[in-house]
């Protein structure tokens, strides 16, 4: 019996096939994003993975239901599994904001699931890393989601030369779009806009004279635009978030780069995407400022500006893994307990118990095993130390502590053992 | 909008409202369950939160359908959110398990669903502790497992006054049944031998006299089944475990009690339960041995015993907050940064990123803000210090720390200050 297509399990390492995922990996980006958030006085929160689909709709439109995870439930209610985060945030927002001091700091690491047509290899859920601070519209809220950005991927030890974050502002683009829309035809039309804007997402990718017809038909002029984003001027608002990110020494991550407009049609302010310098993956992360939202989701009865991002956790371990950034995985035994001889079994036991109460991660042998098969079993488990009982010549026990680092053995008291290992 | 019925909404501390979750004390008994299991040497699994339907009919046959959240998908695929661990585990091992040495240990803290009749704050979802020895038959791995329940409880500092590792065998209750069937009306009946067992299961909570005749109409006599309870002698396989946990040091968390049987049809040695002493609360844990399931699972193509528990959070924290066992949450603010002096915020933004570095949870005002605004901002987060940079009188710049634990304040150089808090 199979596991459904575009879902995964997650193995301890070494790995047995390369079909799986590691769950060692997994904790270690969990760590490092959970650690960051911590530091940055972030507060973790999280919802259901199945929530109400309308929820998704009003975000999103009916658009939004072909790529979604949804169906009736057994009381006919529709609902899907959760695609994103942000609608489940706004929705708890929304619900006890008076209870929270604003700026609201919360992180979560949900996993989240999409419905696409299966293509080979393509991933029907995800884990992504959510941050969020709601309550503050000053750039220094930016500054400080765009700061966490950073050090969640320094935690992993990516640095200056692996990855970029590429800044860019809703607010220049629609000042940009206004100057080209005076006495235009269907100035006023929304679709126009969006139309624009899904143009503009493209245009790296797609072959320029597609994108110089379309921008043609809704009146604007290919080179105006390439001109625009080649100049990237920064806007009052991106240039308080460049100098305060420099203030903290961490203005060699980011460069504005008006490419980056996320397609996504709630971005009202400052928007970002993190990539790998060599541009070999798909974007890292994404976010940026979404001030109407709140207010949108709550029905109107809530009003309060927002930032925050996602990461992913695909792209974002193929990354490590082509840098050879992952740590080497095992289950970071302390001390391999060796029971040579099977009348001190219980004494052993008692060691184990006591030194698994000190913190530390012990193995043995459940059943009576030669010397030699216990002292391979602690190699290849690469554990640190062994510690065995022996009885001395007078009859009294003792401790024996061997460094499998240093080879060196050395006795040891019973209540000292956990202090030497 | 609201949540769907039956799910958590989970929010930091301190709480908005009664009716939501706290994610700090999930996190609080999430971190104690994976420190206790990686101390005893298990490694950490995870699959899908969706799985075909068949897994789980497979294992419980097909009157399980009616407590599964499951659905068709828009592949037409019969699926489900899983409902416990225990089949994908047996579906992952199975799949891989020539790759690991026995006996696997393993541990996972899935999110699990059913679907029951929605009565009153009845909970949809759950999250459960999982852990299993795969590939051991000997009753040593029963200890381990059982130790490592109690282990797991004990991290959270409940003691051997606070609950109870209630121990019985499928296999004494079989030779029970086994001597009652001997030229008994329907004695190769299946269905019987289950009736049996629902009857006992259902023994402690249902009133004596239907219990009787319930037993009578099976050929059983009441009297002999609760002189069998009471005299609760260990099978020698029991009597193994509680040697062995008595060695350790842990006999006083365990005593036999054949009342304990699992209602699951699948446990084929020693089943445990865990329960608060004071009896205020439903089990806290149960599990057992089920030595034919991996078989089972796969096609019979993987034979290995197996055995396991599952620990629930729900449960555990109505216990641990009657107890008045749960810490006081908050975001651990170690430092405070008190920006005073405007100029000096760019400094102050250096230091802040420099302190996050070292590993320091730092919080500190966006915005300009009043010297004693921020100070009772800092005092509300309970951070164990404020730092402030300061100007001296000949234009230098210097750092003042204070603990707001002794509200000693002292001057610390800036290369000093992570060290100093």
């Amino acid at each position: 019996m199979d596991r459904l297509p575009g879902f995964r399990d997650f193995y301890p390492e070494p790995l047995p096939h390369t079909d799986v995922w590691s769950a060692d990996a997994r904790n270690y980006i969990f760590n490092a994003w959970r650690g960051a958030a911590r530091r940055y006085g972030f507060r973790e929160y999280d919802g259901p993975p199945l929530e109400p689909l309308e929820l998704f709709t009003t975000k999103s439109g009916d658009e939004i239901v072909g790529q979604l995870y949804n169906f009736i439930d057994k009381g006919e209610r529709g609902i899907s599994l959760r695609p994103e985060m942000t609608p489940t945030l706004a929705r708890m927002v929304a619900a006890h904001e008076r209870a929270y001091k604003k700026p609201i700091k919360w992180f979560a690491i949900p996993q989240l699931f999409r419905y696409e047509r299966q293509q080979k290899g393509r991933l029907r859920e995800h884990f992504q890393f959510n941050a969020d601070i709601i309550g503050e519209n000053d750039p220094a809220a930016d500054a400080e989601i765009i700061a966490l950005l950073i050090d969640s991927l320094r935690a992993l030890k990516l640095t200056e030369d692996d990855f970029v974050i590429r800044l860019s502002s809703r607010q220049a683009w629609q000042q940009f779009y206004q100057r080209g829309t005076q006495n235009a035809e269907r100035g006023d039309d929304p679709a126009r806009a969006y139309e624009f804007y899904q143009i503009i997402d493209k245009l790296e990718r797609e072959d320029p004279a597609v994108s110089r017809t379309k921008l043609d038909k809704l009146g604007f002029n290919y080179d105006d635009v390439t001109g625009f984003i080649a100049a990237s001027q920064p806007t009052p608002e991106l240039q308080r978030v460049l100098d305060n990110l420099a203030a903290r020494g961490l203005g060699g991550f980011v460069k504005i780069d008006y490419n980056v407009i996320r397609g996504l049609a709630y971005y009202t302010g400052v928007v970002f995407e993190a990539f790998d310098k060599k541009g070999e993956f798909r974007a890292i992360a994404g976010g940026g400022r979404y001030d109407n939202l709140v207010k949108l989701m709550s029905g109107g009865k809530v009003d309060l500006p927002a930032i925050g991002f996602g990461m992913g956790d695909v792209v974002l371990l193929e990354l490590l893994k082509a840098r050879g950034l992952l740590p080497k995985f095992d289950a970071g035994v302390d001390v391999f307990c060796l029971i040579e001889d099977e009348t001190l079994r219980a004494e052993s036991l008692k060691l184990i118990t006591d030194l698994r109460g000190a913190g530390k991660v012990v193995e043995y042998s459940f059943t009576p095993s030669k010397a030699d098969k216990q002292f391979k079993r602690a190699m290849e488990l690469n554990a640190a130390n062994t510690a065995r009982i022996e009885r001395t010549a007078d009859g009294a026990l003792q401790v024996k502590v061997k460094s499998l680092r240093t080879r060196e053995e050395r006795v040891v008291g019973f209540a000292d053992v956990a202090g030497a290992v």
